[in-house]
């Protein structure tokens, strides 16, 4: 990912909170990256003890925590999100160093940021921000609806649509507003695409460990993804083609995929062996997940063959959300403000 | 439900994988309750360090995590579950100190237990245990299907199915083993019966806070509901009737309930007054959650008129999963053998 942002003359900024781990940061360092992107207050304040200078705080500024965020400002170069002009008004007031911002423009998703037709919206965060400490920086978005696309082709002509709209935007404020640049970046997207048209900025996370979820969308191949959990067999049940495994919801989270045919899914189960995990023997999905227990389909014969203190890796179907819910202790920090 | 167990002469041996706190532990200490139920060998090994002295381990025996069972047996009276022979045979072959043992029957939820009908399995359970430290306590369920019935009718139909098949093998091997018990107890059935037939324990967790999930079921009454998420208001939308909260799948989890209408939601947001949350005032529901952004539907008056930095209450889909989330750090252990 990162040749693929050196070789279209972008800014490779990837996104830590999929991995939340300081050593899975450290080969991003090693890789050349000095700029990343976070999701929360205290996990830029995490990734800012270890060592990183320049944050982009990819949730929209929420105003109770304005005197985390100033703490911050002094330390680090840090960006941050605005959609709506309360926000900025709120900064401008306790803020005492500089601080970028941009403005984060809904392309379709419907999650956060502003419409990029409503240009009073734009206008009056920039007003708010005026003859303050904050620096505007453009415009950003994430275009999650990727992640609900039926196609490689769906997937691309979100993609398109989405940074053409930031174009666009950077194109018309760039006049009043030197050196502005836009940003974008789901993995689906950056995955995919071989054309950026002139995107500034990607921010991928996901794509560190893929998983389940984008293998499905096509954004990864089975061998590039990287992250698994082993668990062991506890129980086999031949006469429902079933077996059971230490590890729930509290593990693999309660994330779901949807299969061809309509098949809901929580997790595939694949050998594990030497400390390696395999190639999937055949559709040996987890079918139901509660607190600790996971149900998998035994489908396949090494699946069948399988017997209590077995250990099996689980693929899971959103790696972010389990590497969230694994996460090493002694790496960790509140997940709230 | 203490109450409840009492005027039925069941033991009440409520499960404490929904709060895993030392601290509501211990207020049904003070109702007087001295067994519990826990789902993991690290959640057995932090309830015993708090005094906890009889506990239920309700989760298959884990082969690859013996030597921490019989580290607990030696310290408390620990009573774990079987539903194949290998289980009981691996425990033999390792534990030194009394141990009580139930056999796990499946009574039509499917996820874990052996067929009623499949009297083989229990007589090998029975056989690989006999003259060892092992002691057959009875037969256990978990009805966990109530979870997914469509109306209270259908809950206790399924209540007096369960229980009905409990008691017939229990009657089935008394003679052979005197003073076996029957234990059953999702929240759902413990609620909502009057009818317990010869039940001897019963086992709820959930029934602690209750949940959306309950309330939809009809377990309980909204102000029964004893959890709720905390979440700053960060955004509003008012072209799209939306609010973005912070509070994401990291914090309440990604249970999600299917309302009437099919309509998927993740949680309800209602007001949060006085350090006490309030009724619903409309259908203002979470309709999307990704890792730290909550989306709700701004239905209600009240829901309109929010703006960044007000708070809400969260009441979660799902609170066991939500609480394992939002634990306090002091108050952890890893979910992990």
């Amino acid at each position: 990912m990162s040749g693929k942002a050196r070789s279209h003359g972008i800014i490779f900024r990837p996104h830590f909170k999929t991995h939340q781990s300081i050593e899975v940061g450290h080969w991003f360092y090693e890789e050349g990256v000095r700029q990343i992107t976070v999701s929360s207050v205290n996990m830029a304040r995490f990734f800012a003890d270890a060592g990183w200078k320049d944050i982009t705080l990819a949730f929209p500024v929420n105003v109770r925590e304005l005197a985390g965020i100033s703490q911050l400002t002094a330390k680090i170069r840090l960006n941050v999100l605005f959609d709506m002009a309360e926000q900025a008004k709120a900064m401008t007031e306790t803020l005492t160093s500089e601080t970028g911002f941009f403005i984060k423009i809904d392309t379709g998703y419907h999650r956060s940021g502003v419409h990029p037709a409503n240009e009073e919206s734009i206008e009056k965060i920039l007003r708010a921000s005026t003859g303050s400490s904050l620096t505007f920086r453009g415009f950003l978005t994430h275009a999650g609806h990727t992640y609900h696309a039926g196609s490689k082709q769906e997937i691309l002509h979100i993609h398109e649509q989405s940074i053409q709209t930031l174009s666009e935007l950077k194109h018309k404020y760039a006049s009043r507003y030197q050196g502005i640049i836009s940003s974008a970046g789901d993995t689906p997207s950056c995955s995919l695409a071989t054309d950026f048209n002139d995107l500034d900025e990607m921010r991928p996370g996901n794509f560190v460990f893929y998983d389940l979820m984008q293998l499905q969308l096509g954004s990864c191949s089975f061998d590039q993804i990287a992250a698994a959990v082993i668990c062991p067999v506890v129980s086999v049940y031949p006469q429902r083609n079933e077996a059971l495994i230490l590890g729930g919801g509290v593990h693999l989270s309660k994330e779901s995929l949807v299969l061809p045919g309509n098949k809901k899914v929580f997790g595939l189960v694949v050998p594990f062996i030497d400390g390696k995990w395999q190639q999937p023997e055949g559709d040996d999905y987890l079918v139901s997940l509660s607190q600790e227990h996971g149900i998998f389909a035994t489908q396949s014969l090494w699946a069948k063959k399988l017997k209590p203190g077995n250990l099996v890796a689980v693929i899971p179907v959103h790696s972010c959300l389990a590497a969230n819910l694994l996460r090493k202790t002694n790496n960790a920090y509140s997940m709230w403000p």
